[in-house]
């Protein structure tokens, strides 16, 4: 195992609302309190992608970081960057966009795009208080 | 003058769509690009009330920071906090909620809420990146 | 392995002295240095905790970050802000209040109020240079 | 006027007591809560001190950060980094040790310390939500 | 006056030295210490450009975010990011590159390039520690 | 296993130039693009060295935050801070200095440096988006 990882971070600015439609207005209230509000709230969400792997002796790079960029950038960034979570974003669909859903989606999008490295963490940062991460079933 | 200022740092998370109802959508397109997102979008909004004044002797406190802390969230973040600037808050009807537009319409709300000192500026960080300040008229 | 966490972080502002009774002080001020001041100082503690655990399908949480944020302050936060770590905190009594101590002994009164999540780690960053983390006996 | 200013940002960690000995306990605790606790309680105070003035041609400095530095260092931090500072620092006996009161001894302090170049504000963060700033009598 | 002003940040990651070649090798050690390395040395430094001016009723913007950061890119970001101060920019040449005599060059650059806004400050951070700010000349 | 970490952070401001001098000129410009500016360019580099061992019972200290603060400036900081990492730091020589580079280096100095505790993880912040961490060979 080499030991080295790599980190790329990234905002997006996103509205959500949390809400279990299989549940009653009653119940979302009291599981989700304000999140439930109806017309949504927003965060800058903090995105911190980490990969592992071998350094390549040719480059000195793990993975050149304009390339993991990329990939976010392309594959999640674009698509919930300035968009609300419920409903304007594909792979969502189906999801109560919770923090922990959403590292687990955004994992579900990025684990077979990463190239020459393995994908080892994704963390959402939700307020400066909040954080998730996922590192895959383990 | 005193020269002397305290500044309350306060976060709400709301969402907002830049969206001007006399214009059209082609126009509102061209002047707010992704920002007029039908949905909306949203923002962790960093607020920082900045007040003057003399200390008090007996005190040592120019204003105590506590009840500074309790007229911000009173009277903004208690109404912002969690919610859509377009459609749920009062002080913004009919506001078009940029940056800019909110901390003025803020000032209108704190300008006399502030006992025993004088509001001096508001700033809001909307991301890392842009923030806006108001003075008041000077 | 659900391979999922969560991060609640408060802050706590508290002073504290480090001094080993059964030193001398010629000993203690050659441990401690400046630490070892006899009226103490102070920091603004950041304290982060991680929890692990599966996502409950009804809601999407790991677990309510509200229900993490009441447990810590009302077991951690409610006794240590604003307090002397020496004096003022009884499950502290007897300790020498580094950030090697307190980290354990948080966990010590953490672990077991943590309902449907598996305590994980604690952080406690003492200034912006020197941080602790503590992740229970392996 | 040169319209040109720099800004040494130093940081310190100390303990105080919020406490006016002419006062009753009652009104002590009525006016500082939680601050008059009789033990202290601490902070990691951010200090920012900022001069203007105008360039030397010869350095293109202002006034040299290392200069500036180690005045700051010499005369303020050397005396209340790692100490109480109601009982420990000479400057403050008799100054209750709110930030305004800080601030304005800092000020009295520095202020003929500053060589080629001229005081023009001194900011301390106390929490990361809480800070005072005195730019001298205006 | 309109009391109003608008911050955009970024950042450039550039190399300098700082050396005047109108004095000795044992003047400029003097002077610039272990900022005169032959070699050079390096920051990621921070700049924020804040421009003041009216609300615009349409829009609601005082100046469209984007409009000042592509202005930012295109005249300063693009010329000095992964950049050797000293030899690679046109617009310095013959300047020792100082935070000072920097944020001074910014401001000529951009002074004419604000349109419907006036530049109020430029602001440089070129370590946590220590920051410049250059307002015109008053 | 203990389950403790301390972590202790300091900064360098530090050129590079990324180049592999067994490739042509076209296939760096192709592989490291702006990184490979002939002239070089620089960051702020944010090292984070984290160690890991027992309490010890007499001062509560897995390890004095003073002594690894003293290895890491006297091994790393001494010698790279204010330097151009290509040409001026002896254990670099014939390295790249890639961040990933740059790690795997810094853990062959500490290594055998760090006493009465085991060298962990080392990180190195390049840009606040960039982050690279290594923790040896597992």
């Amino acid at each position: 195992m080499p030991g080295l990882y790599i980190t790329r971070r990234e905002i997006f600015s996103a509205s959500h609302r949390l809400w279990n439609p299989e549940l009653s207005e009653k119940q979302n209230i009291e599981m989700y309190d304000k999140c439930a509000n109806p017309n949504g709230h927003g965060h800058n969400f903090v995105l911190e992608v980490t990969v592992t792997g071998d350094v390549k002796k040719e480059s000195g790079y793990l993975m050149d970081f304009k390339k993991l960029k990329t990939i976010i950038r392309e594959e999640i960034i674009s698509k919930v960057d300035h968009k609300h979570l419920n409903s304007d974003v594909a792979f969502l669909k189906n999801v109560i966009p919770t923090a922990e859903n959403l590292v687990r989606a955004f994992w579900q999008v990025l684990e077979d795009k990463i190239n020459g490295a393995k994908l080892f963490s994704i963390r959402l940062r939700e307020t400066e208080n909040n954080t998730v991460e996922y590192r895959g079933e383990e």
